[in-house]
């Protein structure tokens, strides 16, 4: 089954050919200026016929479009619900709509993290295993759960995507989505300068001098900063505490780990796999924790697998 | 449809003859000495065989036998799996010959939260909606998961029932689950002492002198205690955070609390509907927050929706 697939994650945009577990050609697309989506379309269906002119294809060669939002998606109607600061005209747009004119070609949409999800399990760290739960950490921290090879939706299409939203500090920060304390609102790209800044003795930090983000923390926490160690020592406590909740709410046995923060991955993996083996509640055994292997891909490549569970939905008897 | 249930919750023990939605006897069971189960069964034996003879029926008369559990349970082979510290011998009991022998009926079993959320869905505080989470607030924190009128059950059967083992302070006190900080060992019953003889200034606190409970904490809290004052509050921070996390993990209409804490329901139920309000993302609407209705005979009010469900699943195609 050949697919059309876009991601369009909180941090990059991508189209990309994919041919069941294979991503045959991709490219990076430009979301111009004030990051609405409605403007971007045009410059998505220029990409996919480049790529298709490179691959010698057809638009009629392929089974449909895919796409992987940053957001909360209802994917019985093919719409955006709700976004979190991106693409904020997305709820608004008739994206079933664009599809078949552009394309002549039917729509599917779902969660980004979702998709890395099923991409992962389909073609990458959770092959095999149909009791997975994603954690993507970056800009933010999004989840996604699998529960005996079915994506868990929740009544409105919210349950498994808000895994980063955990309270986990019930006097801490507020975060983006209304809540206090948050994983994310702790420990994700968007917070942690606001995590560094109110650590003591930040001002004596070589992180003062410097623009914040998880590269300059790794780097300032090699090089023996007593700030930078203590705010590295308290994220991955908190990711690894993140990681007991999940356990504990999905009943998993893989945990997958990918995001842009996972170029520093081995520490984390193995410092939440040995949290986890310590502090989770599994008397059946012991929960694996994996680095996602597909990277940036890996929500292109859940398109084939999302069209053949909203396939099998969709004739299923309940 | 008659059945004979039994609930076997943390702190009480009770059999009762069910009809649908109503229990038209029951009694409380006395589980002697070192709290064995197989030791305790010929108790329930005669208990049920106390209440047929009042009500003038005979074990032929009932569809089975459904045993509510305090602890995890596999469903599909009809055992319990794990205990935490009460009735230790229960996963090497067969119970399901027990029922055979002793009354010549089938047998089914579920984890007692599970079953209490079932009984408040058939019966009670969540008659009418098929998204629900149930909280039991007591000597520990249980918790169960309903999602489009299913119980939400997972690879191990833990998923939806350890929502009162969700961290909550990365830094906080060990849990008899192995967790760091979870919600049950800040603020349950059996956390409840070991919180408030932490606090700063206990020892000039009311609470000093007093058996610490739930029952002395609202009490010296009234008489304007500063120390208890403090603790409610932190309790009722850590309670209505943990709501959040269970509504961004199930993505629930209705939010139910039972247990013998919601004795001082109506404290709990107001502050945690606020705090929801002001602290989940929930753009389809606001989550309803109910006190529970049935009190102690939700378990025991479950036994029929739990075999409902479980005859649909066997006949489901997958």
């Amino acid at each position: 089954m050949k697919v059309l697939s876009l991601d369009l994650g909180g941090t990059h945009a991508k189209c990309g050919i994919v041919e069941d577990g294979k991503l045959l050609r991709s490219q990076v697309v430009q979301i111009q200026g004030d990051g609405k989506l409605g403007a971007a379309l045009p410059t998505v269906t220029q990409g996919f016929a480049n790529l298709c002119q490179l691959e010698h294809l057809q638009f009629s060669d392929f089974y449909g479009v895919v796409i992987g939002f940053c957001g909360l998606v209802n994917r019985e109607a093919r719409r955006v619900v709700s976004t979190n600061f991106k693409y904020e005209d997305a709820p608004n747009l008739d994206l079933q709509a664009w599809a078949l004119q552009q394309f002549g070609l039917p729509l599917w949409i779902e969660n980004d993290a979702r998709m890395a999800l099923l991409g992962e399990w389909y073609a990458g760290a959770a092959k095999g295993n149909d009791d997975v739960v994603m954690v993507t950490l970056g800009t933010g921290i999004g989840g996604a759960a699998l529960m005996g090879g079915r994506l868990l939706i929740g009544k409105h299409s919210q349950a498994g995507c808000l895994g980063g939203h955990f309270p986990m500090r019930v006097d801490g920060e507020r975060c983006s989505c209304g809540a206090i304390g948050c994983a994310e609102s702790e420990v994700a790209g968007w917070s942690l300068p606001r995590t560094c800044g109110k650590w003591p003795q930040f001002e004596s930090s070589m992180l003062a001098g410097e623009e914040i983000n998880f590269k300059s923390l790794f780097r300032c926490a090699d090089a023996g900063d007593a700030v930078a160690l203590g705010v590295l020592n308290y994220c991955l406590k908190v990711w690894a505490a993140n990681a007991v909740a999940l356990v504990h709410a999905y009943d998993p046995e893989v945990l997958v780990y990918g995001g842009g923060v996972m170029r520093s991955g081995d520490i984390i993996v193995n410092y939440v796999q040995d949290y986890v083996a310590r502090h989770t509640w599994t008397p059946w055994g012991a929960v694996r924790v994996r680095a996602a292997l597909l990277g940036e891909d890996a929500g292109l490549l859940g398109a084939v697998p999302l069209i053949q569970e909203c396939e099998r939905s969709s004739t299923n008897v309940r």
